[in-house]
Formats: structure tokens, sequence, C-alpha cells
């Protein structure tokens, strides 16, 4: 019984901290929103275990372009899947749109988990680098979510910075799954994608053009 | 009393109706399924309120490209705000992507219903000659759902035409809110986006790279 209540009194205390820590980013996000005029850069995240989490992302990438806004991408999950989107931007637009690899060693596949976070991690240096430099005014974390799911990246350290250090006028564009709560707090624009129906569910493998 | 009874029977009776009709799509859509071998081109729904949907569409046109599979766009809905797909599209990749504008009518801000309706009718005939043309792998029919919620499109012919006259490996994305649900019962891969964090709500306006 004694332990019972100890666990109670832990999961009270880790409650408390978790409604001290998403009331601090509320207060910090009010902060930057006191500031804000009719435009302003946005942090926008893309979860959720449906399709076009991250082909809206290069949908917006291709916006940018278009309207030659300087961009770019860091991609936290390597895959050979994801060939596609890499070879058009880096092939095509290198002047018009930077393209990160977070790191050889992250994929899906990889069991390594000491080098899975230091290739995130790296991945975050370079973001950071990115999302600060003024002349950069879109800047695409693919697939973040997943680093911070596994706690790759430290999700207070991410929030904080993009809070605190984003230029006003840069938008950030987080995608992957299971955002964390944090993210969903200090984010000015959230869409969930849901899986309504799927194909491989019959059978049917990720092709060109759709999955990759 | 009796006006009651007759709306119940006339309920039933349009119940019954869509039955039979669900019940004739899956089966045709069985069918199509019977004849699946691992790839097989898709038709693919982006709907709900949330963001991503025309712009996850353009991402996988991107894809496309880089894959050097000829693809085409029709925009059922024209409006300013797509110019940038449109202009970087044109501009930049006109011999890797047709791009169809509906027509002149169709916009959100017209009233006049019989111009809109011909608008959409003509963007329907040009997309049926895309998605039949043997050498075009990919054709995205932006924000098409719009015209089949307001009538402006046959739904049942939409659907019947997927069904029976696309090229086996040709995959179709149609996009827009408020997919009707025989087009949900047609397709193979359909997701729902949808809105957990609005910045309009803030007073934020639309801006380049983010929603056109």
């Amino acid at each position: 019984m004694a332990e019972t209540s100890q666990n109670v009194e832990t999961d009270a205390t880790r409650n408390a901290k978790h409604a001290e820590k998403m009331r601090k980013i509320k207060a910090a996000r009010d902060k930057l929103m006191e500031s804000k005029t009719e435009e302003k850069g946005l942090i926008v995240v893309h979860t959720g275990a449906g399709k076009g989490k991250s082909s809206s992302g290069f949908g917006m990438i291709m916006r940018c372009i278009a309207h030659k806004m300087p961009c770019a991408v860091v991609q936290f999950i390597k895959g050979t899947w994801r060939t596609g989107e890499r070879d058009f931007l880096e092939q095509r637009f290198q002047d018009d749109c930077i393209f990160v690899v977070s790191g050889e060693g992250f994929t899906w596949e990889t069991q390594d988990r000491a080098r899975d976070i230091a290739a995130a991690q790296a991945g975050w240096e370079r973001a950071k680098e990115l999302i600060r430099d003024p002349n950069i005014q879109f800047v695409l974390l693919d697939e973040i979510n997943i680093a911070l799911r596994y706690d790759y990246l430290d999700i207070d350290e991410v929030v904080s910075f993009l809070l605190s250090e984003k230029p006003p006028m840069t938008h950030v564009v987080l995608t992957g799954r299971n955002a964390k709560e944090e993210l969903i707090e200090a984010a000015d624009l959230v869409t969930e994608m849901t899986l309504l129906k799927h194909p491989f569910r019959d059978g049917i493998k990720a092709q060109k053009g759709i999955e990759f």
C-alpha cells in the first residue's frame, strides 16, 4: 500500500510538472503572438497516421520555389523511398533549396541507437543554423517527429528554440506521426492526417509517385 | 400522420437506393481488385477540412517529375492563390506535366451557377482524355470534390469512369473537402486531413509558401 500511494504521488508530481511545462509553453506562445502582425512566420505541424504529411511539406517547398522564397529541407529519416524528393531538389533546385540528410545511420532499419541519436542531433544542429539564417524563409524538418518520439532529440530544446530563436517571418514545418503534445501546443497550424482506407491492406505495395 | 408515414417510406426508398448503389460500387471495385498485381494504379482521395490536400497532391506531382513519370493536373477551382503551383509547373515543367485550369468561371467568388457547371464539365472532359491517355501515369484532379459536392459534376459518372475506364496502372488523385461517399467507396487510398489548430483564428492571414 505504501508503494502504491508513493506511485500515486509520483504520478501526481509528474502530472503537475507536465501541466506546468504546458503552461510555460503556452505563455511563451502567447508572448510570441502579442507581437503578431498580419503576416508572421508559422510553426506548422503535419502529424497522424495518414498519408500526405511529407508530400504536402514538399508541395509547400515547391510553392516557395515558385515564389522565389529561399528554403531548406532537413530529412530526419533517411531511406531509399525518399530519393524522389531528394534527387529532384538536389539536381534541379540546388540554388533554390538547401537539402540536408540528417545522417547515414538514422533509418527505420538500423538498430544502433547511439548512431541514430548522433545522426538526429547532427540534423538538428544543421536545422538550427538554417532556421537562424535570415535569408531562408521556409524550413521543412521532415520526419523530425520520429526523432522526437524516440527522444533522439529533446522536445523541450526543440520547442524552446522554435519559440525563442526562430526569426519572426520564417516558417518552419515539422512532419511525422505522433507529434508530441508540447510541439502541438507551441505550433500555430496543426493538421492531423487520418487514414480512412489504405491499399496495403489489399496487398498493394508502395509505388513510385504515390509513396516515394 | 399520413404525410409522416409517406416521408418515412420515401426515406426508406432513398436508403435502399443508396445501399444498392454502394453495393454496385463495391462490386465494381472488388472486380477491379481481382485483377490486381503487386503494383496497380490507385484511386487516391485527399479530403477533410485540414490543410495539405492540394499541397500533398502537388508533392506527389513533384515525385512523378523526379521519377520521369509523365503526369497532369486539372484544377477545378481557379483562384489567384493557386498561381504558385501553376506558374511553377507551367514555366519550369511544361514538358513533364500537363497543366489544365477547368475554366475561367469556376471560383469561390462567382455566383453564376450555369457558368460554374460549364467550367467544371469542361474540366472533367479534359480530365477523362488525360486519364485515358496511355502515356500519362498520374493525374491530379485538384479540388474536384468541390465540383462534385455542388453537383456540377455527376458523382455516378465520375466513379463509373474511374472504375471502368482508368488504365490499370494510372494513378488518379482527387482532392477537396467533403468527398462524396460513393467516391470514398470506390477509392483505394483515402486520407482525411483534420484541422487541429489554425492561425486564421488568431488573425493571421493566408501567406505565400504556406497557403498558396
